[in-house]
């Protein structure tokens, strides 16, 4: 069996890559997926179908388009990593937390002890909290092999 | 029928207690639910079952049991508003609208337009993006009266 | 019981008040349910969030504040009722039939001969076809008492 | 990931074969699936079981035949382009939007902007609106490779 | 809690009295429902819809709008009986009672013993077998009071 | 795709064996599943678990060992041909029938025009009526190939 | 709202009353429901439908009758109390906690904190952990009443 | 097809061993998948994510990373063989049957025959009792060939 990782939230440094690289070091049986993680992408995704004046209906546009693309992998995935780092507001992270969380997925979060107490809720719902990129790899490797 | 509304989000200030009062000066046929919104009993939930020394378990403690609340709570409303103030990380809000997304529970976001962009998937995911308690008055009334 | 009866479709003409007079007239254990019906109503619901230049997303943000109403009433009906009149394009209402059917909702449909055959398909997944108000008395009258 | 996308609605244009010619010339990882689009065939499916004097159990008959195709296709694809073209009543088309819907399968629609308004419905429920197969090769092509 | 007992199957015979009425005399928290119990009207329940010449037709068209009754009955029933008698081939009670199984509503089967083969199926989805209606009402008396 | 058909009921003709050397015939796409179809096996499958004076409860431990190959064959299959031929009680079809119709798998039954009323039921909640193995075969390559 | 709470497990002791009696005391919005915890009549449920030489089909039989009543509770309730005590295998406590895991049911387990390694498991899917019926009373209080 | 077995409980004896070299012999298309089953690594499987000093919480966390592996790997099943030993408490066993149950994966015991009465809630929800790996094996056999 493969497992599939989903890994959600910050795409502002490389944890998913020293995770996909821990991983792959191990030759463990898992593939990742993720959403479009270039920003500047990711906020353009609606934008070839036509310009919006309202910035609202330009973010609403590709924020749908994205959300093809996430619920599906998310729905078939076995295993999520919800990850916040530092800056910004992050709330697609805490939705995503929220649906994999409806649907059943088990997920890990991957956050700095400073923000337990406002990840309270999440990490109440997650199997598990990792501080660093090697503990995700730990675990991984732990639940998929025996 | 009555139709439960699960208000989310925000607990400093008053909009929840705007939007009942909007509702029932118009005898709208609904009635409200929501977390303990009383912040200092909400961290304290799980303290009666044992002190910890460790603070994030005693975060997970009171979160589980707060999640007793809120998970039944979601689940059984038929509309839900989801309101994110302007301060603190407010990553519950965007959980439970994770969750009401996946769970097909119809929700309505409640916030200002200066916070558009990080709300994008959440807002995206919504049936509809509000920016004052006398709109979602005006919503409820359109949904549930015809 | 009391069985709930959603009506979709048509709004121009009074097929509504027929089934209902005579469901009354009958003592039928029925109660109706219906999106908005008033059509500048319908069309106007999202408008005190904000004007539009757009019809798109004036149609749009109506549209999903109309499918809170809609989608909570058709996952709460026992029967649903969906009726094709002669004129427009009345493509919601085939969209409410597609909904019933995947949700396992049994449903009647409602309309003249002339329209079997571009109706083949909905009518495929109802559990009846009649002609009139009056035999849709006549099933649910068959349907709720026994 | 091979994302299988289901193509529903008009069968009276090549723009089926646009999107996959479209797709196959990028190296999409997509397959494609829709519903028979011989428009003789899918009438006459059910008249090897016996000729019905009565149009409606012909259509009945064969319409039933087809959803045994239809019904697996929509609830295996990941995601779905319904068209809407400017002849006919397609209300098959709207029936499977409301159907994906319904099963939580996300779907674009593709039509000219002379039918916003009747389908309005339909697209508050979908995850975009394009107006072209060259606007839908280019969704997929940013849904399914990252 | 009032529990609700959906009684399938034989039609012939009082079965469903003598459990309604042992149950009332023990004053037991149960209601009943059942499929329309009268054969006539049964087998006739579409001819108002139109008369058909090919008896297909018209025992599909009666069956249908009978499934509309059945079909919410079974849905929202808290235990099912399914009585099997001596006459008849009965795949309407053995539909129901795979139905019911699927649906995953514990049902008991009522017959006799000289039966027990063909019917091993159905019983071993079964909760309880029972010989006679006296058997029913003892089973429904130890399960809905404490 | 290769479609999976699960092939119900009779096992004492050889109907089966005809549609598999039909769809071979014509290389469809297209694999079958079924119960154990030998009728002896199949009555002793509980057998060597230890031997039960009381027939009941060998067909019980029998019936429940074969339900784990046929529920799960049938909650995988794609679509089922429900077969009814003229002897025994086939409780266990008319069984799968409504654990089919439950589970949302389009079915086609197959059986003589003698015994339409008694299957009315069944009938109606099937996506076909067959009178023949080449009927079937017919619908399967009509089905699956487009 | 009134909180249906499921008291599963542990029928030797009155830690049922305990809660029912803190409970009533504060006057919560809670009613509770059980299985039948009178030992003997659990272990003869079934007896009545004839007598069985073989000890394992005795049991069998009244098992599965009184499943009929769990079943429907566990699904039915809003929160579930799991109680071990220190005697007795109390598989069937264990078993209704997977169960009310599965199909998302909230539940607290009460046990002494000499058996926390063999619940690890248990205690890991509940939302709590309560040593008294005095702390399973406080929670209830804070879930139910805001 | 190749049918998942899901092979839980008791972990002290060679039971899963005797059952997998009994389906190679036979060359079976089956693969077995379990917990981990080392001891000490499942009880140690949290510790990486830092030391506790409250035994509960140390046990909370490896058991909720060894979750992640056995929901995932339940929920994937075909068949599961729950195996109960003469030692310890073995309620993860039966939290596991429960969670099996509910997920509607038919399961079979495998235990001694001095363990009946009180295994019977388990024995009645699962669909065989077994004795000896080689009666598993001969199940397995039956079920898997046809």
């Amino acid at each position: 069996m493969i497992w599939t990782v989903y890994l959600s939230g910050e795409i502002h440094t490389d944890w998913r890559e020293q995770i996909k690289q821990g991983c792959e070091a191990l030759s463990l049986p898992v593939e990742f997926t993720s959403a479009v993680t270039n920003h500047e992408a990711s906020d353009a995704a609606g934008d070839h179908l036509g310009a919006e004046e309202n910035s609202f209906w330009r973010d609403h546009k590709s924020s749908k388009i994205n959300s093809i693309r996430t619920k599906n992998l998310i729905e078939q995935c076995d295993i999520a990593v919800v990850r916040f780092g530092d800056k910004y507001k992050q709330w697609n992270a805490a939705f995503d937390a929220g649906y994999l969380s409806a649907c059943g997925k088990p997920f890990i979060t991957l956050h700095d002890d400073n923000i337990i107490h406002p990840l309270k809720e999440v990490d109440a719902a997650a199997m598990a909290w990792a501080q660093t990129p090697e503990e995700i790899v730990e675990i991984l490797k732990y639940v998929t092999t025996a």
